[in-house]
């Protein structure tokens, strides 16, 4: 599994930019307005005044993309690893699980 | 000082439209497109890659308006009192200032 | 109706703060703060596993309260008038208005 | 590269709840929750008060990889397959940007 890769698409196509990554508080405000159009969509999807077929989450699909890319931009310009980190979040999911168990 | 008025204009202005007021998730999910507007907006004024000169704030005025309105919405569907929540959020406040004081 | 002194009860309870206003990014990660906490307590009022009972909207209150006290700082900091804003979007909204039953 | 074996991960580890994945607004109001703890994170390593280094992103990793997490929920819950998602934003990407070089 390998978040490793993603960072890396996303590093050699912003590296055309200068600066290559934004400071952390401007990718946020990018993140949000990302965040911000996936939620119109889910309002479009499911929401009461539907727009769209709920089949049709290509759209949405592409938005959580561009999520996906921003945050990696956040973690490359931090030199933030994020393979390690989902490890991290997974062992310790597992951990808490465990033990929710063995108390039982 | 009146945040009623603000919801009465927003009850007014709503009560054309059925349902009047979206269920709370879909509020929030506008909710959230609209400070992605705002901060897409930040970004084109304040940020690296600059769109706008500084003092262009109406975009920006318009845009906090329109989060106050979602926001109307949000507490109107659930009769909430923003008035009254105003006024304890500041109580609060200030009389978390006054202990500071009285410990010096 | 007044936002006016609202934007003041934020501007004098700021002024005891150096600097009074953090700029526009900084505001804007904080609104985003409060906004998700906003979002927690609509998913624990009206999500799939409800927290607590839909009555108790008062935390959602100062949710609320607490995002519109963002706001007011972002709009003090730039010298934005909310209460002209206000005016503005309502006065768009019934102009369009006027305008879709013309058209009929 | 394979976002589909974080999907993976995500789907074993939720596979233990009911239901599996909430609605889609629901889980957007966790994303939104999730967004406003990495704003927190951001404000405390970069903002004007600050409270950490900016050496110490263990912490904003972490809340890099729970949105992830939330984000494979949403697209799990509909089937989203973000492998192609991510391919096709590159290939649109790479697209623009041969145009671009040709229109020199």
């Amino acid at each position: 599994m390998s978040l490793k890769d993603i960072q890396k698409d996303v590093d050699e196509w912003t590296s055309q930019f200068t600066p290559q990554y934004w400071p952390p508080h401007e990718i946020l405000a990018r993140l949000m307005e990302e965040v911000g159009e996936l939620a119109r969509e889910i309002n479009h999807l499911y929401g009461t005044k539907k727009k769209k077929p709920t089949e049709e989450t290509r759209e949405m699909a592409a938005e959580i993309a561009d999520i996906i890319f921003t945050l990696c931009c956040l973690a490359n310009s931090q030199k933030i690893d994020l393979d390690r980190a989902w490890q991290e979040m997974m062992t310790k999911y597992r951990e808490r699980d465990a033990q929710r168990y063995a108390k039982k």
